[in-house]
């Protein structure tokens, strides 16, 4: 099981849209007196803006800011019906919005600043900046209409926004946003994948079997070769930290998968077909043997391919995390030392069975990092965890195919905290384009948000 | 005019109530990651506390906590009321809570942490572990009937942190507490303190006419050396920024006069007979004399012994603000670095004319601490200033005689964020323990703030 699951992994990406791209001096520590400052980016659409309409606000999440606008593109569908400015915010410490640039990662010292508290501080900032050169008003005005948007971890941050900074922005979109990720039970996350391969014949069964396959054959060194060739690797198993490692890379491609289910082709974490679980369980029923366990893991590296090799171009497969990958080394820092998701996994999932150690956990972050994690409901002091009965304003959106919709808040919290349940989505889908396959479920919830929003706006 | 008037400048106090001294370990820095804690201190009485009743929670502020205790008799009275626990926690910085022992106000680097963001994460913390103890349950729980309170800064301590925890508490009383003085008119504190001496015969009149003859007086070294005589100052007037000094002194003195114009004798900021500022207008009609300018000065020495000598104990009077005194430092490096209150005075005040300039006032700060001002409306990105209406359950009361009351929020935002106005209270009245000659605003305004805490708890 790995550390920190990226709640969003991404390619890089072109942008259609024309944009303003521009920096803001924020302060490296909002909450303490200090001097230092770095240039946060935010890139700002205008082609849809008429004087008086509202902005809408992206809150960019674990990635550089133009994966997020390449994939939220229900923004700018609705832009045009509120003739809304559109801006996309870039979250410290990633993309082109870091702290120390080439040094940002290189010490615990100037890694410090990478909090939930931090971004939501810039973030303010930048609207401020935003609300002065369109509207020349105070934030403290009446006539500020600026709508937070968020998907996943960018959606926790939509949603704490809106809590922590009611002054700021009118109400909050926060789709697929996993604010309860930390206190719900461990295991629900990885059920909600297993449900979703479960769907295809067996299978959810079979990939529950091929971890067997894998230990057993692992044992020798000869099996370890065979494993080796199977699969592709482009480093051949050697030690059973190898194993391990290949068996975590495994589990986050069955994760990613379920996250990314879209109905038509995308590559918003990789190439990837139209239904790339349905297309991943097809494929493995076409090759498994009518003897189900003889054929099993050459079955599994097959279908496979449609998640690592969709162009046909791959050589072979890299089961170790890029260690320098700087948005995993930042998204792991987080998960480490404020966001910490226990995640475990039962006898009843397909996954190897895994139980949650906060300790070893903890250790491991230390290892890395130098900082430990701390207790899970810490986050919960921040910002209240389920409790949001205070709050006001807050559309919570969660697709139930999204395994990160076992974080979600899935129900009305009260008259101005709302909750849409999409029942065949999956991850981030409902902040995504318009296109011609969405389901009717995904379409009225689109509907919902903009009656919601046009409500906060008085429209 | 000084730089940072104290909201409240304290001297020592001995406390009758029993209670428990208890420290915390808190996080030095809340928002960056950060190993470094150290110990805040709270006191609990548990005298009236009955399982099942409320936690009255008193925000800290800039002074050793249990001068707080000793003069917000209030809680006291009411806790039998509720069956509450009363715990007082400490702000950081101040009495027994320094983070750095003795070298905390040695550098700018010590200083940093000192922050209202700061200090309300350490309140928060204080309340998990009071509510864990007490209650056993989890912040996130429905039943943790904590009840914020505070006065005068602490009272905006009160009132942000119901805005920014509303899961930790469940309400906030926030008395004579400033939200706004950042952004009202630079002029109205004065104004209020005039208004308080207009009140007697020509008493503020004297007082706008002193300034002309002490500047006429001082222009000549023997002048000086009558001035220093008159006033029985312990440090003779040499120069003119002795001159200053001096004037700032005298301008303390009567905005102290009119913020603790109590109707009875207390101590709150030094030892002061009943209607302190009527007694300094008395004992001044007594002694001026027909021809009103000539022995104006005199009559002012005199009469300033009702604020400087009520024990008839003190030989002279020093009108330099000492600037090892550690609550005085560190609450000027607050006001200096973010709590940026822009005063003035005008020709309609019974002060010298003073116009309000950021640019000098952050160019002192920087002399003094090594950083300059924000922009005084910096704060409104943090707090929302005057928009709270999406703020819940805060009471505002404010005395209209308190010249801070010129900073507060006087009328109701919302059905829950509601204002109290107390027409003959000064500063921090409604807070204190019953007396004799509370007047029957006074009474009506606490038996307010009872119903309204009733409502909150649902009793």
């Amino acid at each position: 099981m790995t550390s920190g699951i990226l709640l969003l992994l991404l390619l890089g990406v072109c942008l259609a849209a024309t944009y303003d791209e521009r920096y803001l001096e924020v302060p490296l520590d909002h909450f303490s007196i200090s001097k230092s400052t770095f240039k946060l980016r935010y890139l700002v659409y205008e082609q849809d803006y008429v004087k008086g309409g509202p902005t809408f606000f992206y809150c960019g999440n674990e990635a550089d800011v133009k994966v997020f606008v390449e994939n939220t593109g229900f923004l700018f569908d609705i832009a045009p019906v509120f003739n809304a400015l559109v801006v996309f915010a870039e979250h410290r410490y990633y993309g082109a919005s870091l702290p120390f640039a080439a040094s940002t990662f290189s010490n615990a010292a100037n890694m410090r600043y990478l909090t939930t508290s931090q971004a939501l501080a810039d973030f303010v900032l930048v609207i401020d900046q935003i609300t002065g050169k369109y509207y020349r008003t105070m934030l403290t005005d009446d006539t500020y209409p600026v709508v937070a948007f968020g998907g996943s971890y960018g959606g926790m941050l939509a949603a704490w926004l809106r809590m922590k900074y009611p002054h700021a922005v009118i109400g909050a979109v926060a789709s697929s946003a996993p604010v309860l990720q930390h206190q719900v039970p461990c295991y629900l996350f990885y059920q909600v994948v297993t449900n979703s391969f479960a769907k295809y014949d067996n299978c959810s069964a079979w990939i529950g079997e091929s971890w067997r396959l894998l230990r057993n054959l692992s044992n020798s060194d000869s099996g370890k070769r065979n494993i080796s060739a199977i699969f592709k690797l482009c480093k051949p198993l050697k030690t059973e930290l190898d194993l391990s490692k290949m068996i975590d890379w495994l589990g986050d491609v069955y994760v990613d998968m379920a996250m990314v289910n879209y109905p038509y082709p995308t590559n918003f974490v990789t190439e990837l077909p139209a239904h790339p679980v349905k297309a991943f369980c097809d494929k493995m029923r076409s090759f498994v043997k009518v003897n189900e366990t003889a054929g099993l893991l050459d079955a599994l590296a097959e279908a496979l391919q449609v998640y690592t090799n969709a162009t046909g171009r791959k050589s072979c497969n890299r089961y170790d995390t890029t260690p320098n990958d700087p948005v995993q080394y930042a998204w792991d820092y987080q998960a480490c030392v404020e966001l910490v998701m226990p995640m475990c996994s039962t006898e009843r999932d397909m996954f190897e069975e895994a139980t949650w150690d906060l300790g070893n956990y903890s250790k491991e972050c230390y290892g890395r990092y130098g900082v430990g994690s701390p207790r899970p409901d810490s986050i919960n002091l921040k910002y209240g965890g389920g409790n949001l009965r205070y709050a006001s304003n807050i559309l919570f959106t969660n697709g139930l195919m999204d395994p990160w919709s076992s974080g979600g808040v899935l129900s009305n919290i009260s008259e101005t905290v709302l909750s849409i349940l999409i029942p065949d989505a999956v991850h981030h889908y409902d902040l995504r384009g318009a296109h011609a396959t969405d389901s009717h479920d995904v379409i009225e919830a689109r509907n919902a948000i903009v009656s919601t929003i046009k409500k906060w706006l008085r429209l």
